[in-house]
């Protein structure tokens, strides 16, 4: 076995993409339509109890295009938690004037190809990574990937030395995007389709592109990136969900 | 022909995804539902007989994420008996307020690359392992696989010496999972689309992750292995099943 | 050009591939459900006399897990015959509870490496095999299938000599398997997406896997076969198909 | 650049391919359904006198298996005049009693590795295939095709002399299939996803099989050949089209 | 990391694929299809508006073939323009007389392998490729792509100079189609599946199969271009909107 990278894992993240029913929508009366909003709200509201008693986080955004028309990003200590969300929210009557459009189950994950110094489950940055609030960035872009494991080319029969020195230029080109761009990376080996998801941050949508053009030059992308669909989106604060449904 | 394998085969499996209809479901009377749910209690009921005939054995689990919402794992002596199985179940109540999503079938196998030393039909520990109880974890994951047969790396044209190392390497990069990990492979050249199909049994999924992590470095996953979709769930006991449609 | 193979064709082939919607069947009267039964035996019993009158043959098969419900294997003169039977299927009130899940286009074919001693067309054996009965085995698996033109192994630039020394090797693998899985080849360049079809029959299921699984050693398999989606199923004789349908 | 070849173009041609509503159909009462089929000979007979004034040609063919029930090929001088055709029939009742299945977007183009020595434009046997009238055969084979880009073997890096040998030897194998089979190139680099679309015309759809079988043995279908779907379908003239959907 | 080359951006765009329900489009009262369109006009005079103050631009085109009925192609000068472009559309009562089809964003991007000698954005000619009106040609091609990231060719980890060249080379290929042909190139990594998406505008949509044919040949495309799928149209202008919609 090639060595592997030690990783820490902190908590569960469902992405849950839906598209909506307008028509369905608007044929609601305006009574019920006030009633589907409410009966969100109120869940909305059990949701904020648990990022105040940091239990996780989530947050809601509008994408673009038609591969959605919104994304749950939803944050949780266990699996068990993540299925009890998407349950209950199927169960409102919200949902029943959408439908699912794709779903990403992953678990957040740092990793280090150097031995930390200190035990990252009491280091307070590392923490704040593990189990972060998610970004009030104007911009989101997730997109989940994998490493190529070719016939010439094949990231997982590598020296660890080789990847650890290819992500480390990884994180040079990317290094002039650290303050504008947050990113909260999760894994998804064994969880989903794809090895890894990745959620990007932003005011200013350019920069996603500008970043992710800028390391596809990278060795560790250009070779070994396989990239899966990308789904942008506008952050719908939970306040201005009643405008977004407004006809 | 390079020199197979010889593969012993337990009972057959049935991997059945379903997508609930919650809007259809929430739609329907309590007295509706009620029927519906004990249609199939009583249902659940002849298939627990099987359990303690020793006849099969069968389990529910709520997969995460919209792949489905439902997988029914289910185990029988004959391939008529799952053939059996899911059409009695399509022609029930509560069937009507779900969708297919995904199925697979296969059948139980052990595979050995050294020659056992005694009649496998005949060892206990085999024959628990051909026919066995589905584990009562909290969390299942189940994913297809096949070998690479590429033009440079073609697993079925290796010698069997290359491939049992490989397999060696495998087993001993998965050993500090044993315990935790229960697995029940299956095969299924022949029956469907990919090779074998791998469920895997934890109360911990993070364990699923780093399982499969740490042996995708192996050469016989990373140059050979091709996986299909991964699915993961909560064990879903049928006790449990009224409340999980509770509305 | 690398020299052809010649080839001898028969009847011309449809496995066409239905799911059931169960509810809309449950929901029909009892009388609707006779009559429409009714009117499928009229039909079938007009296949019968073509059987009869060895202008074809049909059967039925209960496929296993969700990618059909049943499948139809047609055998007819023509390509014209082909198009009748199922326009004319597709006007019953049975096929109105049901909705098309996949179908393969073919026709029995029969080739050989090595040049036949008798007219094909003459010949008994030879006719039996390219205008046959289905076998009533207790099991059915089909898959389409081509041969690789990959940038390196390429089957179709290998020389006849070459090639026809795999397929013999193939054979010879398969020898074991000749009374116990009877198979039924049919060719499909110009007709279906895949060049080939494979019917296999069996009263063992397994049996279709260990075949399989042995051959996919073979050089001819490992190198150069792509193969489709595998569709396993019971055979369902048309005087089991009203208790197949009871509800 | 390497040097390309010279094509000359005729007619647009769109490929609509729709499937049946049998259910539907049937449920419309006998009146609907006359004045459905009236409305469509009305519109066919404009469609007559389009190819009387040679401005185009169309043909309706009946497809054998799930991928379509009906393939619509028709010719016109414009691209407008296709996209007018479409919407045309999109408009009529009988449109409404079927779903749309695939369609090819393409347009008439011969092509010649020598120069031509007179003005094709003024050639009128070149004239006739630029410009041509849809076969009357019994049968009709329709795919799309590409020519391969891969890493080693590549169409279109290849210099013209050794194209021009390649399509010569295509030529030669196709030869014997003259007389028998017809056909219709068309261009749709641009214009669709494949780079041509072939449409085969014979009496005896075996001869399809041959001679797609036999080329796929020439180097240039061997290595650089890119098949898409094979539909297969009997025509259909539009004076069969009220036996076609009687009930 | 490869050095990469510097980008310009301007507006952001929506290429945006809807399928028409013609049967419930004709199933609607003559009043209701008026008051739809009425509807539809008032919003695209708000859209003209936003022409005229030179926020962005709009057009609408006729899809041939299936693939789809209508293309809005949107330009803004924000993310959230095109957000709110696609929520307001979805909301009005034509949109629930359509059905998505495929949608794509991206943003106007220039880019040269030569340093700009002024200031792009102070450039006029620049400017006016940036922040474009949408030719008013008659038909319009698009289709997104992406560079090869394969394990011999590989676009990304090639030396700029080697990249410059090739691009030239491309160039100087399409250079005779320069007048006929006008071309929106949109940047999409980060933002789409593809990389990139080019928007052709031309009267002769033959010109398009001409101009893709003579570049594909180029060693740019012939060894690095991946194309997705190709949709091509009428321009239809807002004022015939009515006209395409008579029934």
């Amino acid at each position: 076995m090639v060595e592997t990278v030690e990783t820490f894992d902190g908590w569960y993240a469902l992405h849950d993409f839906r598209t909506i029913d307008w028509e369905k929508w608007q044929q609601a009366s305006e009574a019920q339509r006030k009633s589907v909003l409410d009966e969100f709200h109120s869940l909305a509201s059990d949701w904020k109890t648990i990022t105040n008693e940091k239990q996780g986080d989530q947050a809601l955004f509008s994408i673009v295009g038609q591969k959605a028309d919104l994304m749950f990003m939803t944050l949780r200590p266990t699996m068990k938690d993540l299925n009890k969300f998407e349950n209950k929210f199927n169960k409102t009557a919200l949902a029943h004037y959408m439908k699912p459009a794709y779903s990403y189950v992953s678990i957040i994950e740092k990793s280090s190809y150097t031995k930390p110094q200190t035990d990252p489950y009491e280091d307070p940055a590392m923490l704040s990574k593990l189990f972060p609030k998610i970004p009030e960035t104007e911009y989101m872009c997730f997109y989940p990937m994998s490493k190529l494991r070719g016939e010439t080319n094949n990231w997982f029969t590598l020296p660890k030395e080789e990847r650890g020195r290819m992500m480390l230029d990884h994180i040079k080109t990317a290094k002039p995007f650290t303050e504008d761009v947050k990113r909260i990376i999760t894994g998804s080996i064994g969880l989903d389709d794809y090895e890894w998801g990745v959620t990007l941050f932003c005011d200013d949508p350019l920069q996603f592109k500008k970043l992710i053009y800028d390391t596809r030059f990278d060795e560790v992308s250009a070779k070994y990136g396989i990239f899966g669909s990308f789904y942008i989106g506008n952050q719908l604060p939970f306040r201005e969900v009643d405008e977004y449904f407004s006809v």
